[in-house]
């Protein structure tokens, strides 16, 4: 009877404060609404220190609208994007580019496997005309962690510049711009800041964003017509979505009373760690090894049985109250687990329990 | 201290019931949001009766989005796209062609005046080029209604295609694709459908759809590329505005049982009426001919006062409790009150009363 729980990496479990601040309408034009928007605006910029060269510009849509107006406005027309491939977010952002007509590259390693910050300066020396590097922070095709700082510091060195997709890892895991050399990076309201989904943002060099006049590919994805509308009016280009605007104010303001950044990465550590040693009793085994696993999604090897269905898997741990999330990888039977979200110690136990009791009914731990 | 009432053309004020739908976290791989979806996109496409020959794809993002959308998918690369323009919303339709690089002409008109079907079809004879009409059915800008089913026959006879924009009219105003000869209209979840700002949807002939493969100069924004997606596993492509669809969804089970649309339109009609009663008895004056006025939003002169200000205007409507809408004319002062959302004759009633006190407070009727 109760709304089950969400193990998914966004759309995820959100608190009923969040949920409740929908409850307002909001005139897009209207002074309170648009200081709305600007303290959203400022605290996603303080929480990743980018004050002194940022801007953080909102933009309307999924995460994938804001991937692909980064991708379409700072990298020039005659640029160059070397993607770093490990999973279908990699993937997608080389989709990109190619749908774009943009020049790029792909240097793909496995799932399981990061990418080197070495091999990433060789393909940068071997090819001057690169002048951008993709990469996605945490690959949410299986949650593994990419080497961020290697990579950035090597983009450095050569003279190129960096554009992230941080979706899954903003707001819980540390990142630093006064040191960590971003040219830009991507994220959404409805992953680790426990928004609701409806809208991504860029935070971007304000030199870059400047410079980028011209670039874009799409009227309604122009990252600088959107910046620069909103310095001189405060307010959306186009019609904000509104609500899910003022859910992502109320969860940045939970996120902040909680304890910021830390606070968010301990629950999720927490959860992951949990979820881990409850789970690998139950005989599954996490398919990535620890050090690259990040505390945000995990994948797990299906139970090695040959009576396993993902489907049928899924509706009996739906039936017992949680939403589990497929497995993205062609090659190996995998399921993954969010351990993001409105959710702790109590729903991470209820949740392994299910599992467990799931598979047991199933007989497939015989 | 009672939230303001939005006198605006979407966002707009939204009914309990509607707001309160988003108190639910849905999973977006989940077959009950999968059928919510689904069930969404059956009623749009109902609403308009083009269940023959026409589907809905929904899109993340504003109604300019989902414009994009049609433009960049249903025009192909080497088509060419006369646009009818007589306010903001035409003139973005022929910037979206421009940034998108299509081929395009504009045959504008004056704020008040509609394009003229005759002169249409002579532009269409003229240049054999244009494969494309695109036309604002009630243009936002004043709120005029253009001449649809006049300019649908014409392009029809000429055997070119008609794409509209039906942002402001979609609900409100009688669309039937039975016998208006359409390729595509183009609407959003927050106008006279009264949900929530965060979604558009394109409403096109399954066989245009069809023969779009390869026009989209987005990933993101590839209508084909999300229809089949929606067709082949019951999901938006990326991630959907969870909490967004489920407003759509119960703002449309309002709507129906309320009557559809031509109970919409009654109600609409009722509010426009009584507007221009109370504020003509005020002194204000409509800035179109009632003849072309659609009774979605409606355009005043402002008051002939030298000391008039619409910032001045618009604070203390707004303390009294109302939400109005700046005029989007560049040579006459005007605002704009919107006959839309979940207002009736009391919120009607107020408004005017609140309107006139201000009036009469600042001096601007002596």
């Amino acid at each position: 009877m109760r709304e089950p729980i969400l193990l998914t990496p966004g759309p995820l479990s959100t608190s009923l404060a969040t949920k409740t601040a929908m409850l307002t309408d909001w005139g897009s034009w209207d002074d309170r609404f648009n200081a709305l928007t600007a303290s959203v605006c400022r605290d996603l910029l303080q929480i990743v220190h980018g004050e002194a060269e940022h801007v953080c510009v909102p933009l309307q849509g999924s995460g994938t609208f804001a991937v692909e107006a980064a991708i379409g406005n700072l990298l020039p027309r005659t640029g160059k994007l070397l993607v770093l491939v490990n999973g279908a977010y990699g993937r997608r952002m080389a989709q990109i580019a190619a749908v774009l007509g943009r020049e790029h590259q792909v240097y793909e390693t496995a799932d399981d496997t990061p990418p080197s910050a070495e091999q990433v300066a060789r393909l940068l020396q071997a090819d001057p005309a690169i002048s951008h590097v993709g990469v996605i922070h945490c690959e949410t095709s299986t949650g593994i962690l990419n080497p961020l700082a290697d990579i950035a510091r090597v983009v450095q060195q050569a003279g190129r510049r960096l554009i992230v997709d941080t979706m899954s890892s903003f707001g819980a895991l540390p990142l630093d711009l006064r040191s960590l050399p971003l040219d830009a990076l991507i994220a959404s309201s409805n992953k680790c800041l426990e928004g609701v989904p409806g809208m991504g943002f860029v935070i971007a060099r304000r030199d870059s964003l400047q410079a980028s006049r011209g670039n874009s590919h799409s009227l309604a994805m122009d990252l600088l017509a959107q910046y620069e509308y909103m310095q001189q009016t405060g307010q959306w280009r186009y019609t904000p979505p509104t609500h899910v605007v003022a859910a992502l104010r109320a969860a940045l303001d939970q996120y902040l009373a909680a304890g910021g950044q830390p606070a968010r990465l301990a629950r999720y550590q927490a959860n992951a760690e949990l979820l881990i040693e409850r789970l690998s009793a139950t005989g599954l085994k996490l398919f990535l090894p620890p050090a690259l696993q990040a505390p945000i999604i995990l994948t797990f090897h299906a139970p090695d049985h040959p009576g396993y269905r993902f489907a049928d898997f899924y509706q009996a741990v739906r039936e017992r109250g949680f939403v589990l999330y497929p497995g993205k990888l062609t090659h190996q039977e995998t399921f993954r687990i969010g351990c993001i979200g409105a959710i702790d110690h109590a729903e991470i136990e209820q949740a392994c329990a299910a599992i467990a009791q799931t598979i047991t009914h199933f007989g497939w731990n015989r």
